[in-house]
């Protein structure tokens, strides 16, 4: 290993200078007019994987290309390994916040500021610099590797979505490894191996055929916007848990581990209270805000209309009254079976004043690799190694769609090794990667394969 | 009496043709190329006056003129009583709903369709022909009597509200009568003798700095259109009751005798659902209907704002949610009063999750004139007369402003004497005003002075 990890040593001036040119391609899948610039990125990253030692495939697509990447001489002994990443990125706008040019890559000390350059070329380019150095130094990898590189992640994937089903041989493999995401600092590096799963949907009650005076008629009938609240008020207790029947029956339990190693994860309330700017914390009793927010199912309202919204007063008993909702779902729920129980119980809590709608929206399944499995214990072995300090278990509170996909066509869980760090910007100006980061990346990227293939 | 009657009888065609020429003025108070018109008709009104027999001044103001016509001969032993009117009119748009043009009157059968003809022009002209019938036919007039027609009442009365201080004098009066509202029927005579007041405020809670990913931060923080729905929730107990404490301490009780009058109005269920369009009606437990819509006071959310409310989903947890809310209050809640205990309850209420914010809006003091009294009974004798049909007691649930400021000014009662019938279309197209009605409201505008002289 001294060798590889020499190599990656030795040559980072020039990983720097590649990271820096990749990233000045304005790649926004967002906006039409970079479309040319979507295709450089492609040929860029494509080029860089055949540079790598790699067998190279550009697929099209009806949108963006599909840079396919494979080590040679594949070894049907040794176990595969697929990486994924994204050579898109989200628009610079708004580019008047930006310090620099978001597309001219500068350095400060040991960051470097560029649109793109931590989501996701950063990351995915130290995956392939380490699997350069495994096979520019004369070792032979203990694994077979597949880069899967998409242009549209930004954007929803959808072409990759087309993709994954034909192409289940090509990307066949037995685990699949996605640095697209984040660790608490440098000095904890970590492993996410828990997703949370949505349910999305719109409730809407109607009570009169059109909004009424409410000096003439107020009083003598329901009010949509009073019953929508009395509704939803329901659904949330004191404590903070949902109070639809069955919502927690198939909720895993966190166990005393999962909860040691969350609590390992540096955390200031105050600090945390300050950032999201509330007056006070509140959340299910008994969590801790960082198992609220990632390892426990939630009701979020995101949004509520009803009658008149104008400046000044409107007197009226509005006609309808609307929310729009999502779920928060953790391993096991099911999003089916949780938007099933949500829409038995409005409709026994509805009063049969007004009408009940229940418009259905998108879900996703929660996502968990067992955290004690061979499969967690390689990865968190090779972070620890890499970054040179103690790795974490971490869930996050959020979705990664493309994780369930690979679940179903690939039949292969993911692990998550992010190595962004919480104020590198993703999705906002002058967004930045941390040299370190990189350079640790790539040291676990390297060290990873070997403790993954004897897992 | 009986010849002043038959002046009428006589008349009729004549005072039918004088209404549409006076509906065929499109004096719209809302619109600024009409002000030629509102002229016209302040200038036609003021004619008529004087043609009855009146002394009329026409006051110039810094809106639209303000007609004051007088009975001559002012005697002092005598009691005077104010008629208030308007002779502007509400837009007639959308035109393309009217079946024949809104300002050209179109008799059908004993029914005239013109915009403006119902509200207000034909019950002040009914009762301006009434006062031209006593004076006519030769009888003294057991009281003064002051026209006040103004030609803002559409767009807010802003020209009278400032006319009224300085005239004091020249209106002082022992009681007003208003003819702008309605009956349940020509077999439904009506007095209405209360009306609601109103206290208008905006409840605004605040949570995170800006909206927030319910992914990664969801479940940590309230959610404050959650808060919002809880707050609210709690403001209204399943027996429709308002929860705010002291929200019922100054409520009048209904009294058995007005209970019996409220329940002579025809009233039908299945009917008056289907014509608010709703499955089920809702109301304060232990009223009916109609008590529940004029005679209780009531809290009605007017609108909500919060997060995401376009297309689709927004998988946020949203900064802050807002709620427009009027309250309808009776006699003798004070809206002051009411809104510094609503306001007093909801802090206590709010959770220290959220930060709180109430803007109050305006606020209307109820109004009521005694059922039982000598004026209220006076009034009922002539409207039975008048219509031929025993007279019902009736409460308007919204407000009529100018009420209150009669009451401030002129320290006088106002009698609401409506001739408006239920499907007269006020504010709507195809408005239209009943000639029995009209006819029905001259012989009692003629019956009501003796009697409230005697009153």
């Amino acid at each position: 290993m001294q060798s590889i990890l020499k190599y990656l040593a030795d040559n980072e001036s020039r990983f720097v200078d590649e990271l820096c040119a990749y990233a000045s391609i304005p790649g926004v899948s967002a906006q039409s007019q970079h479309a040319g610039d979507l295709r450089t990125s492609a040929d860029w990253i494509a080029k860089r994987c055949e540079t790598a030692g790699l067998k190279t495939v550009v697929h099209e697509t009806a949108g963006n290309p599909i840079v396919v990447a494979k080590t040679p001489g594949h070894d049907s002994r040794k176990p595969t390994f697929v990486v994924y990443g994204h050579y898109d990125v989200q628009p610079a706008e708004p580019f008047d916040l930006w310090h620099s040019p978001p597309f001219q890559p500068r350095r400060v000390g040991r960051d470097v500021f560029a649109r793109g350059i931590s989501d996701n070329k950063g990351q995915h380019l130290a995956h392939l610099i380490a699997a350069e150095a495994w096979l520019k130094s004369g070792h032979e990898l203990p694994c077979n590797l597949t880069f899967l590189i998409e242009g549209e992640e930004e954007v929803g994937s959808k072409a990759l979505y087309g993709f994954l089903p034909g192409h289940t041989k090509e990307l066949a493999c037995d685990a699949v490894v996605i640095s697209d995401n984040g660790i608490p600092s440098l000095k904890h590096p970590a492993l996410t191996y828990a997703l949370r799963g949505i349910a999305a949907f719109e409730i809407r009650l109607d009570g009169p055929s059109r909004d009424l005076h409410s000096g003439i008629y107020g009083g003598s009938l329901e009010n949509p916007a009073m019953a929508l609240c009395q509704l939803l008020a329901k659904l949330r207790d004191a404590n903070g848990r949902i109070t639809v029947p069955g919502f927690y029956d198939d909720v895993a339990k966190l166990s005393t581990y999962e909860r040691r190693q969350l609590a390992r994860v540096p955390y200031n309330e105050a600090k945390y209270r300050k950032f999201l700017g509330v007056p006070e914390l509140f959340g299910e009793a008994g969590f801790t805000p960082d198992e609220q927010r990632s390892a426990r199912p939630t009701f979020e309202i995101n949004g509520l209309t009803s009658g008149y919204q104008g400046e000044g007063s409107k007197t009226i008993v509005p006609a309808w009254a609307s929310a729009k909702v999502t779920m928060r779902l953790v391993p096991n729920q099911s999003p089916k079976k949780i938007i099933a129980a949500v829409k038995r119980h409005l409709q026994s809590l509805c009063p049969p004043t007004v009408r009940l709608t229940l418009k259905h929206g998108h879900g996703g399944e929660p996502y968990l690799v067992d955290p004690t499995g061979p499969l967690a214990k390689a990865a968190l072995r090779a972070l620890k190694s890499g970054f040179g300090h103690e790795s974490v278990l971490l869930r996050e509170g959020g979705s990664i769609p493309i994780v369930s996909a690979f679940k179903k066509h690939l039949t292969a869980d993911t692990l998550l090794l992010g190595m962004a760090l919480p104020d590198d910007n993703p999705h906002s100006p002058n967004e930045k990667f941390s040299l370190d980061a990189f350079a640790a990346g790539m040291r676990t990227s390297a060290l990873l394969w070997p403790e993954l293939a004897a897992a």
